[in-house]
């Protein structure tokens, strides 16, 4: 795919390039209230603004339904449906190119030029969507063998459910927050002697905090109670992915999960990228996803094979005495893991629970945060300059425990 | 405690007595936009059209908050905190009292009783909040002991962490229907031969459908991330109570729980009752829960024992042969049970997991719920007639499951 080439100045390794156009939520200066907008290059295009200054003038489609573009959220573009969806990117992208078919509506425009595109780093982001159920799954499979390997040995790593169906558990959807919010380190109930016969808790700070490289997808076509999505409907349904980090208290965690699953171990916090990526975006990525030994019922089978998407994902750990860099119904997909060392999407994986230190580029030592860590996340698809499509950053700084006066 | 009087007629038997006053959402014939109001015996006091005609004219405290009452959620009134409930359920309650101090206001205005008086059969109820977070507790002691003998004996029944802290999962917020919904069976993965070594699933209807009892109770004041509540704060937070019914599909869960808990079991619907009982409402019949042998942390340790309340709970079960009756941030307690036999708050522990039957009242034979069984919980505090405070009913009817076509 030879990159599309724009008028406006992007850096060709820019994670926003002309085939990406993510969506957010971004608040200004001069528009404090938070508004849509689509990220170009180092650009917002404040969608909010371009639609009251006509804009979608040319779009005749999207004529009746400008009031998305001045919501908090994205909620009510995502309802629109994914063939509106395609159209207003389409349209947005088409808005960039070189010798586009509008070159009136901005790139000619120095007024609406002025009024919408703004610098990213001038934006305020927000979440992108409200979130009323948030519903985390397991699906790595390379995360759920090495967690497995850590705690049952590698004959019976994976419990005889995994690859029959997915695996998941609801999060809790009040405490996602967008990428760049600090990160409280929890308290709670942790075993002071996990080897102990006798069980005996301590309330403590944690002293397990782990990351989950994870990405999350936004619905944007709800169903109706009692009638199932059908598997080929699935994509309908799909608005856009981010990246998530389901930051993890693992000591907490090892004493609270049975037989409940996950709760405060997690509840304290997850975060997101701020940028939608569009599934439209990803489809030039699509492939075929790690073989699955055990044949799937048929209400899980999916015909199409290329129902996966090739992303390189990356996490980046800043200790609190180097410098940080900052920029301002979900479905997580589960820790994403290689096969390789350096590929464990985890601490938990990576220092075998703790055991092993791994070394910092910095040369510092870490089993698990401490705090002041920054952990970011990155994701992009493809390789080719100027046609990168990829999330934003995926920041979270871990800060210190509560001190409860008990 | 002697009975309120009223010069309303209110039926002595009724768990909605002068005592009571819940909240709920109504929608009317004449105002069909659902909106709150009361319950009083077998009647609801409209409160939009209430405030609307100046019905809260001689409670100034209320005069700048008004519009919650036009709300389609209690949301916002639940917001304005616990001492404006209580001045709000005080003031509505001396409106009925029989030589009330306001008499001008609705016993001596026919026109006002006309407008906003109601009888409760021609009101359709909706869900009394817009939930966001739905988190479900295992705070049952009897309930947790009896299902942990059924899988693990007398011996290990608890697991180590059960009397140390509150365990609980996030179910679904989304699918929590208010009473009178009918329910569809689910589909899901069960296994065709449990007690075999190779675990093979099969897709089919769920075969094992139970019920819960349950109590629910929301939340009126927002916790900040990373601030938790102290324990002796926590009553400030909460709104009210309902019944909650957590319908289970015991083989789809028996199979999909491990280790992240329950999923698809439970987010096929939760049934609550329609009305909100207050805090203040309960806390006549405060009283000491179940002692705990174990030692709990100090960040746990309520200094006040008489925490609890008691609400004498019953299931009924009507199967579709006979005749059914239908009337129009949630925190659910878990199965609820007693000591005995009869006090059971689940079919998993009556029928021991489906291998002993019961007999319903009609001579009817269940171990687990079949289509068209009618499922009620009720609940009520007190047994002075008069001055019952209940929740009205909880009700459920199964659908048979989807027919998938695959």
């Amino acid at each position: 795919m030879a990159p599309l080439k724009s008028w406006l100045q992007v850096d060709p390794k820019s994670h926003f390039s002309l085939h990406n156009i993510p969506f957010g939520i971004i608040s200004t200066l001069d528009t404090p209230e938070p508004h849509p907008a689509v990220a170009i290059g180092e650009y917002a295009l404040d969608l909010h603004v371009f639609s009251q200054q006509n804009g979608f003038s040319a779009l005749s489609i999207i004529q009746p339904h400008q009031k998305v573009f001045s919501e908090p959220t994205l909620n009510a573009f995502a309802a629109l449906g994914r063939p509106i969806h395609r159209v207003v990117r389409e349209y947005l992208q088409s808005l960039f190119l070189d010798n586009g078919p509008f070159p009136d509506v901005l790139e000619k425009n120095e007024q609406l030029r002025k009024a919408t595109l703004l610098p990213l780093k001038n934006c305020k982001m927000h979440l992108p969507m409200f979130i009323s159920d948030y519903t985390d799954f397991y699906a790595g499979l390379n995360h759920a063998y090495n967690v497995g390997v850590l705690f049952r040995g590698p004959q019976n790593a994976l419990q005889p459910n995994y690859k029959h169906l997915p695996v998941g558990y609801h999060g809790r959807a009040s405490s996602v927050v967008v990428s760049g919010t600090s990160i409280r380190r929890p308290n709670g109930q942790i075993l002071s002697n996990p080897a102990a016969e006798k069980k005996e808790p301590v309330f403590s700070e944690c002293k397990k905090l782990d990351i989950e490289l994870e990405l999350g997808c936004f619905v944007c076509k709800p169903s109706k109670m009692g009638e199932p999505i059908r598997i080929e409907d699935a994509p309908k349904h799909l608005f856009g992915v981010v990246l998530l980090n389901d930051w993890s208290a693992r000591d907490i965690q090892a004493w609270e999960y049975v037989p409940l699953g996950p709760f405060n171990a997690k509840n304290f916090g997850t975060t997101i990228s701020a940028w939608v990526v569009l599934i439209d975006a990803l489809e030039p990525f699509a492939t075929v996803g790690i073989a699955n030994d055990t044949e799937l019922l048929p209400y899980l089978d999916e015909k199409d094979r290329k129902s996966n998407y090739a992303i390189d994902l990356s996490v980046s750990l800043t200790t609190s005495s180097s410098k940080t860099t900052n920029i301002g119904d979900l479905l997580g997909s589960g820790t994403i893991s290689g096969e390789s060392k350096t590929e464990k999407g985890c601490l938990l994986e990576q220092t075998d629970n703790g055991k092993i230190e791994i070394t910092l580029e910095g040369g510092e030592k870490r089993t698990f945060l401490e705090d002041g860590d920054t952990v970011t996340l990155t994701g992009v698809c493809g390789s080719e300059n100027g046609a990168l499509v990829g999330f934003g950053d995926c920041v979270g700084r871990i800060e210190p425990a509560v001190q409860l006066n008990l």
